[in-house]
């Protein structure tokens, strides 16, 4: 032999290798499992482009890789109008400056999302993931006017209706149609991730919200959700209205009668999540975001939307005025509405419990479900919001005369709550550490705003990785440990888990496996790399 | 003896008796500073209410006692009908929704500041605090028409011209005019101050930005600048034009050409500084604020500049529209932009040198500029600016063919600065506890938009204190502990500092006494109190 290299093979190529190779007895599970990229596996569960056409189609420009895959489809750049064009048979590219709650359907109705802003942690980018939708997220090059619907890319214009193709994975804009081919799943995929099972010591849960994609984590193996997010459910059609009528109310007697509305439609999410999940554990968290984002920001949107409810224009711009905040991801959401605004966490706790005991009276299922305060940073702050739930919760048990379990914790993403754990597992039954948030606020670096100051530090050597992507093992992961170890000292058998986006990534999730976390939690999609990537893990640091 | 109570006395009586006990051997010198308030010090150090007229107002409202002191004027809603109200010859209360760094000469005006927003460390809080002028921020319940000219309380419509009173020290809003005395500085109050520098071991610098505030500093016994903000240099009306050609320039070319400009006035407020301080040492912190603060932004604002400057309102409105940013407290600001732009840490690290130079030969006062960089995270990005500023310096020291001295540090104000302080210390030679953006980054909690959350929070006994006036010993301050520890760990000698406003505020100096930082670093006014308290602090804890 005068010379060797390595070969480069596809996602299938190498999972047949790999397992044909164990098979002869070549070489062990345990190696046949290290031969895997968790980023091969990536390939196998998503969309592909045609190697040839690939190789043909000109590269645009690139941005973030802020979920893999690939799409090619015709621009729309409101979401009702993707909706449209794609009930009328058309395969369409999402086009937006960044996307928001409001545009779910039109994301989920699209082959995949473009957005000029936003990081790997955006709204695009997290819930693309979650669907398994492809999407290229902090396109900081790209021009979008979504008022004349033009997109600018360098000197090509393109308008409503002419192609385009995004690869998720490496984070290009290509231009014109670019055929794809389904994904591969193939009987030795299933073999290796089977290996995984038998040698990983994490569990892998995920994070859905809604029972389509709750399923799908469960085909790709999931054994939980670690978060179930609750604010999409604030937004659908039906229940919006109710949701605005709670933010204008002028008292809590008003508000309570919103909520009372929105409590059968809540009840009904969670048992169609439940039945979805079995009896796997369900972490739901509370409300998160600001009370803003469920109102309308333009002044042509507030005027729409005073004809709609009947409310008038001043009363809704005032609104407005008063709950606008300079940093809105540091103002008043999560655990602080709670504290403010108790009736909104009673409903949802009573919906959680209601929906629970429900199930079980009709199909048998044990749920022990796992409440999740969020935001939390001080046990003071923990203790008047549990105190909320726990009333609600044994008010419902004696209601229906019915006893059962339940935990309440609370997510870890504020750097205090870390630094004091031990005083925060004096109430909180599990820690879910919130790792986007955590890494949001150690660093000081706006999820939304920095895409490009992470770019500019990443080229000059300033990052090796996106934090947002890979955890901060050094500063971040500090907090991680130091929390993992007060937490145990006024709580030894504190449940332990991972919510953040980083739950599905290799080096990360091997940083979980050290510091003895107990389960990750992640995406749909990325469930199967979490099993390969912990069982990676664990023969790594043998 | 029946029964005996504690006398309450005025602060002018306090001294007086601690002072006349000790003179006839009642009470050594320690238990005379023991039985100072070092609340009592700030009523000797500003005007007060006359006692008489001040139980018969009327008091409308409370808000936070950003700024202590009495003040009683007109109403005036912009920084310029404040301004010129004063040429004629009136007294004016500054009333807005929230102030900027445009406001200043309106403020620098007023007898006193009223805001409706913002918290205890808001750009009018920390400002007034600085100039020794009364302020009552975050009074969420008044309503500031700034359209209409009109203050509202309640049922009380107060127009421009109206007279009003602010009590700083209880944060109360007073009707109409009341009548204040001017502050009352004893001999006494000099012996008691001077017991205490005996005592403390701390040193106390100021946080002052121009020569003014910096006598008044000095004369207060301030020991040299511990933290010289360069934002409000670059707001003045001779420089703001450059300042904005800086920011919409296309290209690094235009960027210079702007900054050239710049650097003869940047080097000439130091000098001043410098001068005011003597040979204390300074230290100067590099621009801190996004770009984005230094342009208009409401439409009317864009196209009155547009027309000043003669550049397109299009190019105006669509720089505006880049620079927009969701969180900008966590965005593209501190270091961040000196790693963007290192032509802007250029030109101040020129002045900052240049100015030294001058001073030297002209003056003869040997300068030891302490050059600061904020927001710093990571080594490798405190690396990366110290590169630039050392490349200026050495440059203009080969220029000008003088060598002399310099240190180049940071503000720990970054939650991962303090966890990997020892990796931070390998380029900083001191660290300036930055504890306003530390307290906001380790709680999650905006400083301008959580007043109202804090106040709520301490009715529900979940905060015993603001966290942004006293500091969190237990969370933040187990950050400052840990920084200590390891930033001395790599660098035995490292100068430690604090200059957050908890540097003016009792307890917080206790904690930094016990921690082990060898200054406190406050506004003018605060310098007795922090003289006092330092010596307190080492009474209270031997």
């Amino acid at each position: 032999m005068l010379q060797t290299r390595s070969g480069k093979r596809t996602a299938p190529a190498a999972v047949k290798i790999a397992v044909d190779m164990e098979g002869e007895g070549l070489i062990d599970k345990e190696a046949a499992i290290m031969r895997i990229e968790p980023a091969q596996i990536d390939q196998l569960l998503h969309p592909m482009f045609d190697g040839s056409e690939l190789a043909a189609a000109e590269k645009l420009t690139k941005g973030l890789p802020a979920s893999p895959g690939a799409a090619t489809g015709k621009i729309y750049f409101t979401a009702s109008d993707a909706e449209a064009a794609v009930v009328n048979g058309e395969k369409v590219i999402l086009v937006r400056l960044e996307t928001s709650p409001e545009d779910l359907a039109g994301m989920v109705a699209a082959e995949g999302i473009l957005t000029a802003r936003g990081g790997m942690t955006s709204h695009a980018a997290v819930v693309a993931r979650g669907m398994g939708k492809c999407c290229v997220s902090g396109c900081s090059e790209i021009k979008v006017d979504e008022g004349n619907k033009e997109l600018t890319i360098g000197n090509h214009v393109f308008k409503e209706g002419d192609y385009i193709s995004l690869d998720g994975t490496a984070g290009d804009v290509l231009k014109g149609k670019v055929k794809t081919v389904p994904p591969e799943l193939s009987g030795d995929f299933g073999k290796i991730i089977s290996w995984a099972d038998e040698i990983r010591t994490l569990k892998v849960r995920t994070n859905a919200d809604n029972p389509r994609d709750a399923k799908q984590a469960v085909e790709f193996g999931a054994e939980g959700i670690g978060l179930c997010r609750t604010e999409h459910m604030f937004f659908e059609e039906e229940r919006i209205p109710a949701v605005r009528r709670m933010i204008l109310a002028d008292n809590e007697e008003e508000r309570r009668e919103a909520l009372k509305f929105l409590l059968p439609y809540q009840k009904s999410d969670f048992k169609g999540i439940y039945e979805a999940m079995g009896e796997r554990p369900v972490t739901i968290r509370l409300l998160d975001p600001p009370l803003h984002e469920f109102l309308p920001h333009t002044d042509v949107e507030i005027r729409e939307l005073s004809k709609q409810i009947n409310v008038p224009y001043e009363n809704l711009a005032k609104k407005t005025e008063e709950l606008h905040e300079f940093n809105p991801m540091l103002g008043h959401r999560g655990c602080r509405l709670a504290v403010t605004y108790p009736e909104i966490a009673e409903m949802q706790a009573e919906a959680i419990i209601r929906a629970a005991i429900e199930v079980r009276a009709e199909k048998g299922l044990d749920i022990i479900p796992e409440i999740m305060i969020p935001l939390v940073g001080l046990r003071t702050e923990l203790a008047d919001v549990k105190k909320t739930v726990i009333k609600v919760v044994d008010q419902v048990m004696a209601d229906v005369g019915a006893k059962f379990d339940y935990l309440v914790g609370t997510m870890i993403e504020i750097p205090r709550a870390a630094l004091t754990a031990d005083e925060i597992a004096k109430e909180a039954e599990f820690f879910s550490f919130g790792t986007n948030d955590l890494t949001q606020m150690t660093f000081g670096f706006s999820r939304d705003d920095t895409g490009k100051i992470i770019k500019e530090y990443r080229e000059k050597g300033i990052f090796d990785d996106d934090p947002f992507q890979s955890i901060d093992q050094v500063g971040v992961g500090k907090l991680v440990e130091m929390a993992v170890e007060l937490g145990r000292q006024t709580r030894p058998n504190i449940k332990l888990g991972i919510c953040g986006e980083h739950g599905g990534e290799p080096k990360s999730i091997d940083f979980c496996h050290r510091v003895g976390l107990q389960y990750v939690s992640c995406s749909p999609f990325r469930v199967p790399i979490a099993r390969l990537s912990a069982a990676q893990a664990v023969i790594r640091n043998r």
